[in-house]
């Protein structure tokens, strides 16, 4: 596909949507927001300006990406993922907390690597680094950083084990693992998790 | 009412939509779903292709009804219940997980079944059976199945009781129940509820 | 700002909106809802009649506001909270569960008072009572009466701390805290918080 799409009954008011990208029903995006080549966002969708979101991104319906956001290549937002950028929520309009949103040095970003997938219905607090092609559990509450390629899973989220990039489980035996899916071979060193080689027989 | 009823701003794409059943503002039906008589679903749903939901069916705002879930007659679904389809998520657009999607065996399917409640912003996992008449409490994480007549609670959802057809919690003594709303009676026996008669006097 | 703004594709059936008060794309507030002045309610919202608003209230996107739920001046409800306001749903349609949908009994009402903060994605049972400036974290699941400027956290949630109007957490020394952002003096006694003077030297 060479052309962006984007339904008619969503409302789009950035130009900068790239080449393959679909935008579908009653999606709202911002101007000022940047959107890469060959995404999918689902129905129901808002994105605020200042929002950036590489290529091959997908993010399924009812998804809010706040300003301060950042969605890396080939990242998975699940059905109702729940984004935030404010760790002291008030009013802005309520008199005893207006001095704080004078400016916007409130909102804190969060920034969700390469290749990792947010489960529906996850909540992420504000300031999280999510690790490349890590996985959060469907319905987890993430308040701490999440190590590339863990699985995390809870309230709050908590390492449960490792994912390959495909997405599936890794099962180890001692500190080497082989996904008996795509065949790619991990090895697991000091709570972290290195690719050994990229696709191997 | 013999008549569906489709508000202006919903989008519906099937012809098959049972006698009564009425869908609310900024909802989206997709062609090849197949709705049941006298539904109610409300604003800002998405009903994704391929799915069957029967007749009484509630569906409240928010919601996202994925190919691969089936809804019952007389299903009661809360404000933002999230359901999943896929256990291994990744963004199909991403190299490393794009031969899976090339078919449609990563869909895992969920059934709930006649009579039960999924309370608000509950988080249904993929492949889960909700048994009839039961009950899900609102924001539980529903990772096994759920038992007919059960009330589950909690992250994970854990059972906590038992709930009448009316869904009401029931209060035992010994192994019977009568509920004190609707009079119907019940026996527990091996970790399951039996109804003794519909309407006891 | 002296009118109030509605979004071109939000769809307003009440009169009833306060000077300022802006309502944006693909919200829905019924024909009965009330909303105060200086009022900021996000995309893809619906507000049920019945409903009253106060003044200076941020509601972000995606919430569903019911009959029965009570929002006090300066309240902030985050990104997909989810209300309730029955406490054992069926669906009405359900021949079984009809006869309770009569009339309106089974609505049980929820208030959240002045100044307090709903985080991102928590859920709230139906019938609880929100103290003024308390905060309900985000993901959290409220089964209980939260106190005034107490913070709660967790499923189901639980008092962790304090916070100022201004939504900062207070740090306590003996039973007097300061805040540090905003310089308010609180003291501590009984269980409860009570604030000392509004603004302190």
């Amino acid at each position: 596909m060479d052309e962006s799409y984007i339904h008619p009954t969503a409302l789009v008011e950035t130009k900068q949507i790239g080449k393959g990208t679909r935008i579908w029903a009653f999606s709202h995006v911002m101007d000022g927001v940047a959107i890469g080549t060959n995404c999918n966002i689902g129905d129901h969708c808002f994105i605020e300006s200042g929002v950036r979101i590489g290529d091959d991104v997908t993010i399924k319906n009812g998804n809010q990406i706040w300003d301060g956001i950042r969605l890396m290549d080939g990242v998975f937002v699940g059905p109702h993922v729940t984004f935030t950028n404010d760790l002291y929520p008030r009013s802005p309009r309520l008199v005893e907390a207006s001095a704080r949103y004078a400016d916007r040095k409130w909102l804190v970003p969060t920034t969700v690597n390469r290749g990792a997938s947010l489960g529906a219905g996850a909540v992420m607090l504000a300031g999280v680094n999510v690790g490349e092609f890590s996985t959060v559990g469907a319905g987890s509450i993430v308040t701490k950083d999440v190590a590339p390629h863990s699985l995390v899973i809870g309230n709050p989220a908590r390492p449960r084990g490792w994912v390959c990039r495909c997405g599936q489980r890794l099962i180890f035996q001692d500190d080497r693992a082989r996904c008996n899916k795509c065949t790619r071979r991990f090895a697991r060193q000091d709570g972290m998790l290195n690719i050994v080689d990229a696709i191997a027989g």
